[in-house]
């Protein structure tokens, strides 16, 4: 019997890297969920075949891994940066360039969530294109889970709640996960209303014109597909890897 | 024509005080809502005949002005605190002895609201007790709107967000207000969703099932009631007042 099973397992959702240190605990295992578009780009570079990936929160530490030979994804406002290998697409990461590499990458809001939450018991990404895969393990494991959304420069994002929902909708069916809190609940019910259509849901949603005035609608479409990939990838030291 | 007329007011949503600061304006009308059960407190006691309240944020201020003779509400953890005329409940400020005084109030969240918000263009008091008047006041002045929730110790909270979504569901029915950010969209689907059945919606909250432990359903029952009052409580140097 593995430690803490037979027990209800806590549920909760924290929408923005600002208010993690108000849901933080020792044991939870935290989802990094940054849907449009970072956790979806690092589970498309695993599936394609990238090796580790090192995400930094600054420019500056990106540059310096540039200097030193690595490849580089830079994001800010949306756009990839003058002078790196990558953006924030996922569809940039499809490509043989990237196979057995490591990979260093910095984004508006999806590496931010992984900062603030690095030390936690453990670090996972989530994204519509993973999502089965990792709600069976999040079943598996019978601890609490923590789905933090990255958000847009700290505010509240409409389709990473709608991911966190997902997986609470999910998971939440099971009898170890119904002791869900009131973002988990308010996530759940947005998921609910929301995916039948998420196109139409997320019509009006900030980031999504934000991507769509860059020319980026492909890049949405993709990020709404649900299980392309089995990969977990995980926070290990500082790096992400694949999960065994 | 009054400032800012024929233009697209913003709407947006703040679930907790401590992301305040992501989200504040220097000409945003501000909306503090604690649903259960500051907000509506304050609506009642102004409706039963409150001259003034003084919202402070900690105990100690509380005491200070209990020793000059004050009316003095102070509730945490959504108990009233012992040597104090009130706690939290609306029920409480139905009593005679309110008529034309100066109540000062302290609480676990909606008084942190106010405080994060003080220099607001304008602060204002709402609850679904005053909703209809709130909402008619709001599309009078066109101007952006900030719907700032108290949630519980900066967590999201449910029944805050529903109300959240009620104004933003009402006021953006007139074309001034459509431009909604995710949080508003969020909150509006989730009124939506809820306010068919609040009670079902909120059975499961967490700060509902705080209160029904503490035996205060009828509470629970009075704040989910709509349009009781056109009181619209102003902040005014630091005072709560009724609006002219």
């Amino acid at each position: 019997m593995s430690e803490g099973s037979n027990r209800n397992a806590k549920v909760e959702v924290c929408f923005t890297p600002g208010s993690y240190p108000v849901y933080k605990t020792d044991n939870s295992i935290v989802v990094i969920i940054d849907i449009l578009r970072a956790t979806s780009a690092i589970c498309a570079a695993f599936e394609y075949g990238a090796a580790k990936m090192i995400p930094v929160a600054t420019v500056e530490e990106a540059m310096e891994y540039k200097k030193k030979g690595f490849l580089v994804g830079a994001e800010r406002n949306g756009m990839q940066l003058d002078g790196f290998d990558f953006g924030n697409s996922p569809l940039s990461y499809m490509t043989d360039k990237i196979k057995g590499q490591t990979i260093v990458l910095t984004t508006t809001n999806g590496t931010q969530a992984i900062e603030v939450s690095k030390d936690a018991y453990k670090v996972v990404i989530g994204s519509f294109l993973n999502m089965g895969a990792l709600c069976n393990w999040l079943i598996g494991q019978n601890k609490n889970v923590l789905l933090l959304g990255s958000g847009w420069k700290d505010r509240f994002n409409l389709e990473d709640a709608m991911f966190a929902g997902a997986v609470v909708n999910e998971i939440s069916k099971h009898k170890d996960f119904e002791d869900l809190g009131d973002s988990a609940l308010a996530a759940k019910y947005l998921f609910q209303t929301g995916f039948k259509n998420p196109y139409r849901f997320l019509a009006n949603s900030s980031h999504k014109e934000r991507l769509a005035k860059l020319g980026l609608k492909d890049d949405v479409k993709y990020c709404l597909q649900v299980d392309k990939t089995n990969v977990i990838p995980v926070l290990e030291n500082g790096v992400l890897v694949k999960m065994d």
